[in-house]
């Protein structure tokens, strides 16, 4: 990951409280992973294409997406982006979290950019691409068969991930269309809400004990992938994030409740031998 | 407004029951003005950019907007779309409504086409702008100082709204920069569940007397704006949109329910004169 560093000294940025113990380090979803993850989890984008004139053009679009990333359009050649495509196949999709915290820059976005084209008519790769874009956008069926629209598929070439401030990466092209979207992502929200609710006891234990603050007077998650937890730590010494491992990554996200037991399991056996 | 004319034959097109009296015209916001409607009622857009070959390049930034509408962005030069405004300062950014309907291809929103320019330092203009910025995304002031930002002004000179399906229009860059944005919209959507909690009787009044259906069995608001009242009325021939036009158009949210109320009154006054 990449870490802005020249934003020059404005003297006033926060100060994070260290961890007090050392920890194993806590995989995360790779760009190509946090990426993926990021279009399974809406159906809509921001599409910018070129004009006549070749400047930019910003529409709203909805998409599907094949199984190595590709998303699939269906643009009317009345619209702009419609015309666009047809002039010049370059083009950027952008997708956001579908659900953005109070300040949006914090959120989690991908940009893809690449080429357009549209699959031959009768071709099975049109069918799969149709197939796919009604699965992701139901009401396309209204029109995705009026003669104004058109399938068209983006080839990604370049994939720009930011999971929000200071957290931000190049994914290569193949690793894209190679990873997989986080299985958890879809009961995250709920999860951590759940924890946070009703088990704000065990998140404490988990930070004290295996999220390096044993110092921690409180705890409450703040996010969950397939690889671990993040937490946000109150200490005496300030706010702290903290992230701790599941004991090994889960592949579906109904294995996120047992793994959470088996986190706090393993948090208080600790705690009791210390 | 323009509306799609060329979609072809698909033979499944919707039938709508049309209206059994004739009502008066009634007025809509002006593309302009439901474009300055849009810019107002969020911080949040895609900016398409040019990258160093001359490709689109989408991305997420907040904005805020100057008197005449003209979006003011911070960007890095750390960021893509940062280098590419400074490569090329033509641009486009594309706002949707912030509450995006279940179908979010029904959703208004707007494109805005121009040329960034960098205020000068020190200049009035350059405070003005970095003061909306500020006001409109908050935590803008952790990074705006910061030597990597730098604040931008998209000059407007392409304006294209979409209202959702099929209603869609340009607005003139003048009109555009004169026109205001609904003092309604803020209280817009309260205002529709209340109507429809509590009102349903005053909108089938209103639907039978002034919105040309004497045979609605229910009507429910779909929407409100400085000028009327959009309604959904179910009549034995089918379901059909209804607008009715309030007695002068609001300038301020808080006249919306003396609107209502007038509206009610001079709808069944017109029933019992029936």
């Amino acid at each position: 990951m990449n870490v802005l560093r020249d934003h020059g000294d404005v003297g006033d940025a926060p100060s994070v409280p260290p961890p007090l113990a050392e920890t194993d380090p806590v995989p995360r979803l790779s760009a190509a992973e946090a990426a993926r993850t990021l279009l399974a989890g809406t159906n809509l984008a921001a599409l910018a294409t070129l004009d006549g004139s070749g400047a930019p053009w910003s529409s709203l679009v909805t998409f599907g997406a094949l199984e190595d990333g590709s998303p699939v359009l269906c643009l009317s050649r009345l619209a702009e982006h419609g015309r666009n495509a047809a002039g010049d196949p370059r083009a950027s999709l952008m997708i956001t979290e579908s659900a953005l915290p109070a300040d949006p820059l914090a959120a989690g976005r991908v940009t893809l950019a690449g080429t357009l084209w549209r699959p031959a008519g009768g071709s099975a790769e049109l069918a799969a691409a149709r197939a796919v874009h009604l699965a992701a956008v139901p009401s396309a069926r209204i029109y995705v068969d009026f003669s104004d629209f058109a399938v068209w598929v983006l080839a990604v070439e370049r994939v720009r991930w930011v999971g929000g401030y200071g957290r931000m990466d190049w994914a290569p092209a193949e690793g894209y269309g190679a990873a997989a979207p986080d299985p958890v992502a879809p009961r995250a929200a709920g999860a951590v809400t759940h924890l946070n609710a009703d088990h704000r006891d065990a998140l404490l234990s988990i930070a004290r004990a295996l999220g390096g603050y044993p110092d921690a007077a409180s705890a409450s998650a703040s996010g969950v992938d397939r690889y671990g937890i993040d937490l946000i730590v109150e200490t005496p010494r300030g706010r702290a994030p903290a992230r701790v491992a599941w004991s090994s990554p889960l592949t579906d996200a109904a294995e996120l409740r047992a793994a959470s037991v088996a986190l706090t399991h393993r948090a208080r056996a600790a705690l009791e031998q210390s």
